[in-house]
């Protein structure tokens, strides 16, 4: 299975919502991570995105940059969003694009961690666009767990 | 129509991730909002809720308390949510609920305002609990603007 693919069955085909969204993973590129999703599935009262689909958009978009960043090393993790703020500038009027930019140092102090204490946490910053402009800024905090640690018993 | 059957078709039946979701409009106190949501459709790979999907319900609340305030003051008003924080406690193993309350002087600040200048602001928190434990802790800001000012032009 490509990587891409691989990336879209943990992302998007095992999480229900994610699926109803319509999200799909355009490219990751070693420290970033682009996913979409469609206005149809997404959209509200007044004909633009619910801030809703937009939030999950950016939580998944940086939730699968640290699973990436694992999977890349040779890891598998259990992954949670702890804490997040997001923030809409302007209406999003057509397909939402979400972008993940992991820097150097995060992604090497992410795996560190993992090997030498089997956990970690990583901040990250995702941007949302549609139509050429950004819509929203998003930043969240994740926490990295042994695999099956997080989750229903 | 009851005013529970008019938020609902306000806040799930035009609003296509919403109604995916599940949500059910509870109850409106005059000052307190509460929605549920199924973890049948908002589950993950984890066997818990997504974390797009507890912002997803909490963001509404939040923004229908805000349109049932306008609402019960004879008003119709366009909301948006331009500023959030969410943060997650635990896992989220069951059904989820969100509850938004309103104190007496936000309510009035917020009629006073729309009143006098044609828009308001209003910062609102929601709780989620899920089984009985609280799962998750939102805020967010909403502006409120003349009708059809927000939105596909």
């Amino acid at each position: 299975m490509s990587k891409l693919k691989k990336l879209k069955s943990v992302l998007v085909d095992k999480i229900v919502p994610a699926k109803a969204m319509g999200i799909d993973v355009i490219s990751w590129d070693d420290d970033c991570l682009t996913l979409t999703a469609p206005l149809k599935e997404n959209i509200n009262d007044k004909g633009i995105a619910f801030g809703g689909s937009i939030y999950s958009l950016a939580v998944l978009c940086g939730w699968g940059t640290v699973f990436q960043v694992l999977e890349d090393a040779g890891f598998a993790a259990d992954i949670a969003v702890y804490k997040s703020e997001c923030n809409f500038m302007i209406p999003s009027t057509g397909e939402m694009k979400a972008v993940c930019y992991i820097n150097q140092a995060e992604k090497m102090k992410l795996i560190d961690s993992f090997v030498k204490k089997g956990r970690g946490r990583a901040f990250l910053t995702v941007e949302v666009f549609s139509e050429g402009a950004k819509v929203s800024s998003f930043s969240a905090s994740y926490a990295v767990r042994p695999k099956n640690s997080i989750g229903r018993k």
